[in-house]
């Protein structure tokens, strides 16, 4: 057994956010991430690079941070609430990119570790990664899943948190999901340290490789200014669940974080159109059917009930 | 002592949602409101009209509805808990403009009257107004507050109800009021039906009146792609108290009802930059000076300190 560790995870984060930055800029060829970082007077430090104005991606916020504080919020765990107000310290890493080809989808990433000092030290993991395309392709979407199968390791695992996720990013005043989801976990802890960290570096690295080869896929596409507005519309819900609905923005927002670092997840350019369903082609409105909680995309749950 | 008749006052806001609606196509000459009616099966019915695309307006929405319902919604009442799901029926009328010229202001207004079937039947007002620019002119935002003064009538009532206005209509993450304020009143009932419904009718003849001659002196104005984008950036603060701090919208979203016309208030374009304080010039960012709670646009905490 070796040492519950935040260094290492601290480590491999950072390493992690150099690699995304990097692939990036290679992809866009065009948009340079800036280059930041802020202290805390406590020791705690962060690291936004955030790129604008790319060729590829219109937006790509990149976040790494490290905090260290008296009182862990409440928001932090839902399993532990006993541990709420006991000190801590945190680390994560955060991605949300917003392309300017409508075929590419925005993704986002977030994997964390916090450490309580309770009484007996507690550590846990949270995170995941979700797709939300503005064109969908149902080969992308299925590799998606597959991706996020073949990490999870079990079917069992990856149902569970494949429907995490599709609760989580659900806007219900919509009645629908942000994207086509992905995986999700919080208080992430029963297989110990070492296992558990492994599975979190394998989501980061598997995030990686899956978002690049789908970018790859798409990038070259032509786009109409039809579907350019309809990716504008859909980014409006994006808005919509992270200012309303997401439970980190929320904390951020409340809790007198940099407000640039909070907000650096939304979308670049967005519209709200009165009544816009009855401007856009029934094409590109049939994305909504597919943003729905429960559909099965690699017919899992029927491949069991089968052989049931 | 007259009766107290939620009839008279649903007639009075739809006279003044026709007439706002007629003032504001006069202004603009180009866009025209949609007409739109939706009845609910126990009686209530809303009318949206929103014009979108317009010459002067890039979109204003003018809502009426009248609804019937068996429980008060807690966030109807601050001041009355123990009315908080009695049957009730309750009428309003809301005004969203997003004016495409950066020096004309976005606007706000609400009224509402509730009438609660307790023990007791108990009945209030709500509402206000509000203005939001993008390019200040201090001479506007002080004949607004004149406005505002004038319908309240006493200093003592303009002070109580403005200093709502600031409170109410703030970003703690932005530490910033949404605009330069106006009023805001809420269980309103205490002078009596008769002298409350003429204080409400005169705040939306009020409203009309100042947002137009305002309108009227700023519309003329030509503006640069720098004044423009500045809108855009600011009108992200409008989407982010609305959907993030707002009660009215908060309530629409979670109580299922139509969602076009609970978010018919968000603005048509909107940008989010990150730092976009390194991109625009000092004069346009000086605009966040003047959004502070407590402003004394008129002089009058500073002439009763001098007298007293």
């Amino acid at each position: 057994m070796t040492e519950v560790s935040i260094e290492t995870v601290k480590e491999f984060f950072v390493d992690l956010q150099e690699r995304i930055v990097g692939t990036f800029e290679e992809l866009d060829s065009v948009g340079k991430f800036l280059e930041e970082a802020y202290d805390s007077p406590n020791g705690g430090f962060a690291q936004p690079r955030v790129l604008t104005n790319g060729d590829l991606f219109e937006k790509a916020a990149v976040q790494f941070s490290y905090s260290v504080g008296d009182r862990l919020p409440s928001a932090a765990t839902e399993r532990h609430p006993n541990l709420a107000n006991c000190p801590f310290r945190a680390t994560a890493i955060s991605v949300i990119v917003h392309p300017r080809n409508p075929h590419v989808p925005t993704t986002h990433l977030n994997l964390r570790m916090f450490l309580v000092e309770a009484q007996e030290p507690t550590w846990f993991f949270g995170g995941g990664f979700d797709l939300t395309p503005y064109i969908p392709f149902e080969e992308d979407t299925r590799f998606w899943h597959e991706q996020a199968r073949a990490v999870c390791g079990s079917d069992a695992r990856y149902v569970e948190m494949k429907e995490n996720c599709d609760q989580y990013f659900y806007l219900p005043h919509r009645g629908e999901t942000r994207g086509v989801g992905g995986i999700f976990f919080d208080d992430f802890n029963a297989d110990g340290f070492n296992d558990c960290f492994k599975f979190v570096k394998a989501v980061g690295e598997t995030f990686l490789r899956a978002y690049t080869t789908i970018v790859k896929r798409r990038a070259h596409l032509k786009w109409t200014s039809e579907e350019e507005e309809w990716m504008l519309i859909r980014r409006g819900r994006y808005a919509e669940f992270n200012l309303a609905i997401d439970r980190g923005t929320k904390y951020g927002m409340q809790s007198g974080r940099r407000i640039e670092s909070v907000l650096a997840s939304l979308p670049p350019r967005v519209i709200w159109l009165y009544q816009h369903e009855l401007l856009v082609s029934e094409k590109l409105a049939n994305l909504t059917s597919k943003l729905q909680p429960g559909i099965d995309w690699l017919g899992i749950v029927d491949n069991s009930v089968d052989k049931s």
